[in-house]
């Protein structure tokens, strides 16, 4: 235990340790943190839907029905009618032959790496792919090439110099730290090039982007193109699971090879119900999806024109980059002295010097609290010598 | 694609391809299975806690007060109140200084084993222990040693054969497909021999086994001498989750590092409260835990006396060890026709050549019931010549 207690201390002591916030209230627009009502401006609750009424209603209803735990796991006793709907549901909005249901995102990759891939295949792998992809990657035994984050020319270069016998290209359909998106038109044109299956992680594109919101792969018009569609219930869907959707004899094989998914109990029932639920909204809500754009795009711009270092993306997640990981401390700390909670997201998450505000907003924002966000941030920026003035 | 769609077909002409059976109710001692109600007998819901009245409540007041979903990691705007309240309740329970909640059991193994171990380190491991485990293993890169099942004699010699620089011995609490238990006496007297850290993963020993139902470690008294507590709160405590219990500087030291907990979206508060609730029950629950030990041993005594090859517990988990993969299918299968549900565990989840009904029980079974199922048993096991007679 000595290393892990000298790990510890010199965490505190970097200002790198970090410690939860507690909400007293449901994730909304403003929240009880701590006791106090705050702005929340880094959530996943992109379309606002965690507090939804309708959603509630469903929860309550399957409680009421089939109980609290699903009590087995997806093979043995823990696979509910809802299961199947809901599976049936995923690849319909997805557009594939079929999809299957994990416990999280986090086992939706490292189960489908580590059953697909092996020591004889390569997977070439943006630098910028979530953590999961990279544990799967790990995990699998295959060899991991990675690219420069989104460079198709880097990505063909590798595939020239490192392709084996079997091969996949790997990535995040939105880049969760960064709200870029990643250029699967060119990717899936490299893919049929080199004969390459393909596996897009969409957590933060469902919802957001394409049409009905059903993700990045349809926003690129690449659905029968991609082998593997990986996704999220926990962000815009408001619930929490993973999933993968794709042909039906690949989710055949996972739901008897993947470890993570046999080996883990099924999701509750009224999870289960609620992702169901909410996909069914997103679909229809075409206003909700238009609204978040619409706020985002507005918040960009009102923040650049500030002068605010803010990359440029076409989703709701705008980094706005500070580069030292104190001074993006300290903004972050003074924000939430004032009502304003966005956590500042440092190395190793990020790459160093691009420490930075993540800010995430929701659908359900109200302009009035924007606009006192906005105030905010630009006296506490011009304080902290971020922008100039 | 072409290698999965023959391992799928291999799968299916082998008799060996597993389908869901869906269940149209919640997870009671009776379930509507596919529309029919049937006796459950293989699930892990042992103190029938899925479906309780007051767990219900619970989750309907949590999921009004805090919604759906929790919208966002741990370590950003995912957690709650109820995740103090409930990880300070698990070590009270466990007898620990602290403890950490994870997604499921699987995500608690690989993270924390992922980041405590690296090349420097080798981890002594029973040969059944939980597929999880063994992932957590391979993620962690430190060399990993098998010891024969509960085999003190075998594992001393193999420390003294590998042991590095940094040891370790994991072992599961109660083996969920045999039902023993493991020497926990045994194994805490090595590790201070050895000096080696210690890690019990006692998810089908909680809400079982120990004072209050604390767990296998309880039930040896050695919750202080065990490094890591692993357990799950989707069994017994009738929830979904998992997490680890011990010392503060080690759940400090997981909260900040280890990549599963950090890189996920956090439960549910709704999965929270009855997890909370269900540990709360089952401290206080005596009666439930004793009805549940003699219902086990009467029924194992009956099958026993009949002649099926019943493995010695002390838990709930019952393994009628039939051996041939094909006839534990045609048995299991006898034996849902008549409105019984075990599922046959067969190889390579148990060993070739010990296929197995692996019958769990649930403090909410009736003896009326479970009296229709010897007998059913009895009939078929002469019938396929599994008993005599």
């Amino acid at each position: 235990m000595e290393n892990i207690s000298k790990y510890v201390s010199n965490m505190k002591e970097n200002g790198l340790y970090r410690e939860f916030k507690y909400l007293n209230s449901g994730q909304g627009p403003k929240a009880l943190v701590e006791g106090r009502e705050i702005i929340l401006l880094g959530s996943n609750n992109y379309l606002g839907l965690c507090d939804d009424v309708r959603l509630k209603e469903v929860a309550i209803r399957a409680v009421k029905e089939y109980g609290v735990g699903s009590g087995g796991s997806r093979l043995t006793t823990g696979s509910y009618d809802l299961h199947k709907k809901l599976e049936e549901k995923i690849a319909n909005f997805k557009g594939t032959e079929d999809a299957l249901v994990f416990n999280t995102g986090y086992m939706a990759n490292v189960g489908i790496l580590s059953a697909l891939c092996d020591k004889k295949w390569v997977i070439f792998c943006d630098k910028y792919n979530h953590a999961s992809i990279i544990d799967g990657c790990l995990l699998s035994g295959a060899k991991l090439v990675r690219y420069r984050h989104c460079d198709m020319d880097d990505l063909e270069r590798k595939i020239n110099m490192y392709k084996g016998k079997v091969n996949l290209i790997v990535t995040d359909g939105v880049f969760s730290m960064d709200g870029d998106v990643a250029p699967l038109d060119h990717i899936v044109k490299l893919a049929k090039k080199y004969d390459m299956f393909t596996m897009v992680d969409d957590a933060h594109g469902v919802g957001v982007l394409g049409e009905k919101g059903s993700g990045t792969c349809s926003y690129f018009g690449v659905n029968k193109d991609i082998d593997m569609q990986i996704g999220t219930l926990s962000k815009a869907i408001a619930s929490i699971g993973g999933y993968v959707a794709g042909k039906k004899e690949m989710i055949d094989y996972m739901k008897n090879v993947s470890r993570s998914f046999i080996f883990s109990t099924a999701l509750p029932p009224a999870s289960i119900a609620v992702s169901l639920k909410a996909i069914e909204i997103i679909e229809k809500d075409k206003d909700r999806r238009q609204k978040l754009i619409e706020l985002s795009n507005w918040f960009k711009g009102e923040l650049k024109a500030m002068g605010f270092h803010i990359t440029d993306t076409i989703t709701p997640i705008i980094p706005a980059i500070i580069g030292d990981a104190k001074k993006a401390t300290l903004f972050s700390e003074s924000l939430l002295e004032e009502g304003i909670y966005v956590p500042a997201i440092r190395p190793p998450t990020v790459q160093k010097g691009t420490a930075r505000l993540r800010i995430s907003l929701m659908a359900t924002h109200r302009s009035k609290d924007l606009e006192y966000v906005l105030k905010v941030m630009q006296f506490h920026g011009k304080r902290l010598k971020i922008i100039e003035g």
